[in-house]
């Protein structure tokens, strides 16, 4: 094998694969990097299990051939080289992958291409299109609300549901709920299925939203999901069993409404973080009022926070106590300006809205307090 | 204790003393800033023995008084609060700094200001200035080589020496010799003392040179040393013990002189030591002919890397191994354009210094190779 391609297309390709890269590879060649040449195509893969990523960029191929190497290395290596080319060839004999580059010369040993567990495309059952922009603010607004721990791992994932002409992503760790819905031009069937939040945080952060005419298609079979966009394929395991009913988490009543200035609110919490990170549950305490809304924080190791925010307060006044990061977390996703808080008892789940709209709803459970 | 004051100010004040805060106190008090308000003056003080630092800024006093409170939290609180001002006031009997700023009120639990070992100047034998820019230099250009381990304390200071109208800065691990040569316009008599590598970085970063005139003025008695510039006052501890007879390290002759360009020399060792610091010693390998530098690494596990620069090279061939780091460091700090390397058998100590310059000196021992 041998080819020559541009220096920065090949850095950006090895971005791309290398996020299904294993860090601590059960196997050494799922540390590899897999690279295809052909006529003027590279084929570049990595594959994890969990997760696994093609993609291609143009070269001029001298000879045809595969070759497989350790990521981490290639990539260094690839990335601090100062020509504007880079030629690879292959030394199958030695083991050796050759990577010249102006004054350069790298020789890092290589794996057997044979080994390498190709990334395969799922037998699809169901293929639809979402626009890249849509497909970002559904896993922005919800995926920070998944489970972190692998004990159900159920909630380690974002249930994607179809139905109709409604597309919605639902995350939670039963101790909160983040749910965001959006809308198809065209009909679909009814599919429910739950991906890895890991997967979709990378998705995230591949998927150029920056042309509106950008879109993602997906495809699922039962037991895997993949999406392919720009010159990326890229492939997940889905997470097996039953995503809860989570529908009927969400308050159907509210003693108490509050309609606040997302910026003031944020910008105070995040001050009596300061001294509710020192508590034993991180715990924030809301006292809602006509006045407005009293946040405090006590820490007997070291001392107290206290902010009174201005606020529209309709019904009961209320003392509710909360896990301060539930409450950072979604005010830093509220894209709009005000938002709605509706309350019932201190020990209700309470649910958060942006002003005027109702594709998103977050219902957080507050915490117990002496 | 009641005063008010520039948050900017005061964030300045703690970003400055903070330097000398304990982050594993051997007693609480050491994690605290002491405060003392009087008239128009607050005088902030932290102080962990090895090093202690006073600044002052403008204030507004109501109340004079003295506190400590814990640096950690007070640095957090007062950088997040959103007013221009800050109050601050104490509650003895309660032993709570209230901290106001706008809407937020924190309370913070203080320390009695009598446990605080309050900073004190040395008993001063002898005393003389530098100028910002010519002290920023002696440390940025010898500090790095002194050694990290504590096993021979010595070795982690810099030796500052006054003879005459000159100063040196003097640092070594043993394996590497780091000295910067500077002038006085005046006589100074004869003095020599050891500052801990640690207490100079962080002078270093303190001291503003912008102003070409802005100087440091230096105290030391026989166990401590002083440095005072800006509204700044920082102490530090000496390091006791002889400072190795360091010129008999620097080699008289040279079989082969080289001059190379420093950037052209950097980029290769820095690629070159992606596989250097997959190697045991990290190892790099340096061969001198007349066709230049060959510039190589091989690591059994990873590969090889090879460069060729050109150079000017007198004298004999020579293939001769270094520690990646003892060259990288050297390279980062020369001001000129091109060095001259000096060397003469593969185990000999290397002289490196900036062409056409020799108030720099820095001399390397080779790595043993098989």
């Amino acid at each position: 094998m041998n080819f020559t391609c541009s220096r920065k297309d090949l850095v950006e390709a090895f971005n791309v694969v290398s996020k299904a890269v294993s860090s601590k590879p059960q196997m050494p060649i799922l540390s590899g990097i897999y690279m295809k040449a052909e006529g003027s195509t590279l084929e570049l893969q990595a594959n994890n299990f969990e997760m696994g990523i093609i993609t291609k960029i143009p070269v001029n191929t001298e000879d045809p051939g595969e070759i497989v190497v350790t990521g981490k290395y290639l990539q260094e290596v690839v990335r601090k080289l100062s020509g504007e080319t880079v030629n690879i060839s292959h030394d199958e004999s030695q083991h050796i992958a050759n990577i010249k580059s102006d004054t350069a010369n790298f020789k890092l040993l290589s794996m057997s291409s044979e080994d390498f567990p190709k990334v395969k495309s799922p037998e699809t059952f169901s293929t639809f299109s979402l626009r890249a922009a849509t497909l970002k603010n559904l896993i922005r607004k919800t995926a920070y609300a998944c489970a972190n721990e692998e004990v159900r791992p159920i909630f380690t994932g974002c249930c994607l549901e179809l139905a109709g002409n409604s597309v919605s992503m639902i995350a939670t760790n039963t101790h909160r709920l983040a749910i965001m819905k959006d809308t198809f031009d065209a009909e679909l069937e009814n599919l429910t299925f739950v991906v890895p939040s890991k997967t979709l945080w990378e998705l995230f952060r591949m998927i150029d939203y920056s042309d509106p005419s950008n879109s993602v298609t997906i495809d699922c079979s039962r037991k895997n999901i993949s999406f392919t966009f720009d010159n990326i394929f890229m492939t997940s395991r889905l997470i097996d069993g039953q995503f809860p009913p989570y529908d009927k988490v969400i308050p159907q009543t509210a003693e108490t409404i509050a309609t606040v200035k997302v910026a003031e609110m944020m910008e105070a919490v995040d001050r009596v973080a300061l001294i509710s990170k020192e508590t034993e549950y991180n715990t924030i305490r809301f006292i809602f009022t006509q006045e407005g809304i009293n946040i405090s924080s006590d820490s007997p190791e070291v001392g107290r926070a206290e902010e009174q925010i201005s606020a529209k307060i309709e019904g009961a006044d209320i003392d509710i106590s909360f896990n301060v990061k539930y409450i950072v977390d979604v005010l830093k996703v509220i894209d709009s300006e005000e938002c709605v808080i509706k309350l019932n008892k201190p020990l209700s789940p309470v649910d958060i809205r942006e002003k005027d709209r109702d594709n998103f709803i977050y219902v957080v459970t507050p915490v117990r307090t002496n």
